[in-house]
């Protein structure tokens, strides 16, 4: 199950701390212009060790296209993108071989496979989403001649909303040796009413599976979200004028059908699992130890989940659009 | 896309005032002891007009199994399950052939097929949601022999969560012709640790697809959910003891992966969008109208879709137990 | 593994003696006219009992449509097709509750399943196609106001062409209580080029899979097919001119997509495995027995399976063109 | 439609006279040994260029494992396997840019994508199969340890089936400028009964589908496969004994499930289209010409198409068998 999408399938691979991770995508419409240049500025965007903020992982994170684009256009054949790993320091993580860190996927990972490669988590590491993040700059590409742009921003962090008190909750944390969470809003305009296909490919269905999918996020919402549990009908319908929507209360999905509004989600990231601060676990023996995770970690993994989150909803659409186009592409002979 | 699961493969089909309504799922496992019994309840829970609070329509809903049991077993072939309509009644919404009712899908589904079966909503009718109670009612049956059992209920409607209190809001919109939301928890116990698969079939990603399709929900959130955004990480991590997890803020599943813990969720359900009071809208011609929505509607949708709820998660349970079981079956030699 | 297509799916239930067979199609285009009577005529030429030389089961076999259109045309909801079964005669059947027939499915589904539905052959009966043909009689439709037509015939039996000669030999072995096989070919006028996706979605590789997924077919060959094997190249390729191609040894298919030309598909059907003659088996215990199954059993199946390779290819290519719709619909904006 | 399998699921992707060409197989079972030197064998085999009667394409075709083992074992995660391109050559092919080359896809690819990467037939070319047979021959590994094995061999061409004969065909084609077509048969031994699913995921279905996909393969047949058309029941039916079954006419599948004996396949292989021999063609513009395709290019495929052969039916049965494990693995609790 490292596939995703439909009609845009993309097939991911590669461990942190492997030769290197990447992405197939097949189903690609031939014919849109792709280079490097469209997909490194969102590695760059993800990519660690850029502010005093973030884990100091240097990686240089190229990506190089090695199929299915001719001339600098997609052909309509899979593409391959890969990013090679260099800084692989594993020596770093041979202290943790026997523990499970607490709120990771060792436990879990140990007890579904039976073996796990402990170097900065394998395949479950952070470092995944650097394959979903080629991909998605793909789909934000093929989405640009249609007009639909993505933008993703931090909204709130450890319960604060202002720019500068998130930042200090970032740095208060850090300096305590721990984490705090944050949300994450994502916003999609352009997008043409009718995406999205009742009754289990829904448009806010699929989105929330995408979204979810993403390592610590813990909760998905669309719109008013959980705020709409506490309001009357008649403050939730989105009135109808000659002009459109009066409002937007719906996020741009009704009936899990896009509304041709802005579609708004937001995402709950939970605080870094990587800490400093003491834990207690148990080794892979059943033995109760403690354990101080050190190391290159993030002190809240909000900001960097934007970008991942803007490429997931990326391919959720172009998923969508192509879905739809199947249909529409049908009825003219 | 009406079709569910990867293993346990659900396609429903039917509209609310059509001739019937039902799925067929390809992929339930032989020797499986079933007959309706095991299934009506389920849909005897989620039937409406139960009640004073709510909606008055009256159908028996009786489920017939028309394939895939043989002697009162499952035998591995598809398992086909209907229920007539009895009381179509679709006079009622005559008045509403040319309108689009705010909150619902009336606008979505019209841009998007160009045609719209208006009778109470046609196939994004709350009605569709019998036939994946339906199908989860088997899930559950699946399930029960491995000791995993989910049971969901309202905790909170329009921001109270006293059940007197909450039952006051309900008749309060009622009486007001307005409606109100509310949110559901539902709890999965029983659950061996090791479902769900990484990077895009987590467990916690096929949950949030899952319960984000409902009509009506607008939020999911596993464990402390948006919650999470407010902590440190010292605090959201679970620690880890000889005896188990000491705490269970993850709901159940850590890196996409079920912990064997409970796994817990919550949905956010938004207000009945059709309400008596008088809303703005317009017509298939786009001139502006005036909405009042009769008949029998629920002021408040979030006990009847406890079952649904339920359902759903148990459908993604047992498509995950079969995943796993894949690999754990191989092995065996 | 009860559903077919990746577009148009087609979901299938019931058992030869169970209370119905039938059908969920998810993705049909709305739009299409459809009644009843485009299908009925389908499922009468699949019909047994037709005349001295077929099965002598009496079933009306009269499908309904339960959900999916509305006016007479489809809505792009799911369409339920549902045949009920009359004639269940299941008593004929207690004598082979324990042997294993050769040549069928008994022995094989016993060792998958642990158990099995022995009336008439459960789910493995060549009733199980009638669903097929229903589904496929509603592509047939579609595909109709593309110009795309679809028409098999026998070609050979037992090794002869002549129609009286063919006749002869299936009364020849009906009389001497065997059966034989033969040779179904199937040609698609009017498909556009370029329906096929390289390199796992070719053409032919669909067609391949559908057709040799018919119950008693054993091979299957696609314009030249195995006679290809016994050509020079400047024999076998096609020349190109002004006016198009000057043959189509090719069958239609080039590199997998469609030329535009006629597709020509042939399969071989098997005699018949349900005869009078005594043969040697075994019972559920291993020990060894004779077998003379009676009872009403076409002495070659080739004439039945005409429509139904029909309908697999009308499913084949109804599939690939909306597939090929999705690119031209994105294309368009 | 790059992508095969549902349980052990391959991405493939690369063009012949790309940078590289490689796969990435999501679903391969942890802990199977698997380094380098268990695939290289399959790629050699595959590999043109090794005797006089092949192409002289010189690639060494070394296959880098960039995921997916740990210490010599598969660890569940994606196995991404890579070959890089290096004698790409490309200049051989600018003659032949504009010409649409008879037998070939180059028609069908132009009317299809609009665009065509000419360079030795971009992803349409038989390069492309060194990436299934990458993937196949982790299948095979895969299956090893469960003591199934697969051989194939070539067994006539241009209708002669001695060894000698068949390559005194070969030379006379190559000298005569032109080319033979053949059959190949793969066998397939030690699976378990009780391999496919009814009634659309039959094994010999996806045999046929699999194998059918294979450029240059026109037909695919099993056991008796077309000379079952020829026979009479009583002669085609394998006798059931307490021993097992008395022959193996059905070629190992009844009712498209595994009988335990040998699975035979054969497959016919059209004659190499590329020839020195003057064919009439069109230019991109309609133009008539004629057209000698010079370069490297065997004189009869079938050899080559061996190893693809048996690595396409190891992926089919990596796949059943991973299907069956689902439901004996869910079935132990």
């Amino acid at each position: 199950m490292n596939t995703f999408g439909r009609n845009f399938r993309c097939a991911t691979f590669g461990e942190s701390h492997g030769r290197a991770v990447g992405v197939v995508i097949d189903g690609c419409p031939p014919g849109i212009n792709l280079t490097e240049a469209d997909i490194q500025p969102y590695l760059d965007r993800r990519r660690p060790g850029k502010g005093p903020l973030e884990s100091a992982r240097q990686e240089p994170d190229r990506v190089e296209i090695l199929s299915g684009t001719f001339e600098g256009r997609t052909t309509g054949a899979p593409i391959a993108l890969i990013v090679m790993n260099r800084d692989q320091r594993s020596g770093d993580y041979n202290t943790l071989r026997d523990l499970f860190r607490p709120g990771h996927a060792d436990y879990t990972w140990q007890v579904k496979y039976g073996l796990r490669d402990h170097h900065g988590g394998g395949r479950s590491s952070g470092r995944e989403t650097l394959a979903r993040v080629a991909a998605g700059a793909v789909a934000v590409r093929s989405l640009a001649p249609h007009g639909i742009t993505i933008r993703g921003r931090v909204v709130e962090i450890h319960g604060v909303t202002e720019p500068e008190a998130m930042e200090a909750e970032i740095r208060a944390a850090r300096d305590a040796g721990d984490s705090v969470g944050g949300i994450v809003e994502v916003t999609a305009t352009g997008c043409p009413a009718g995406l999205g296909d009742p009754v289990f490919g829904k448009l806010d269905a699929a989105i929330a599976g995408a979204l979810m999918g993403i390592g610590a996020v813990k909760g998905v919402e669309i719109g008013e979200g959980f705020g709409a549990a506490r309001l009357f009908g008649s403050e939730m319908n989105d009135p109808i004028t000659a002009d459109g929507f009066a409002s937007n209360r719906a996020g741009g999905i009704l009936g899990g059908i896009s509304t041709g509004q802005d579609i708004v989600v937001r995402i709950a990231v939970k605080p870094t699992p990587s800490i400093r601060r003491v834990q207690r676990t148990v080794d892979i023996a059943g033995e109760e130890r403690e354990i101080s995770v050190g190391g290159r970690h993030d002190p809240c993994i909000a900001p960097r989940i934007v970008p991942v989150a803007e490429c997931m909803l990326a391919l959720v659409l172009i998923d969508a659009m192509l879905e739809q186009a199947k249909y529409r592409g049908f009825g003219e002979r």
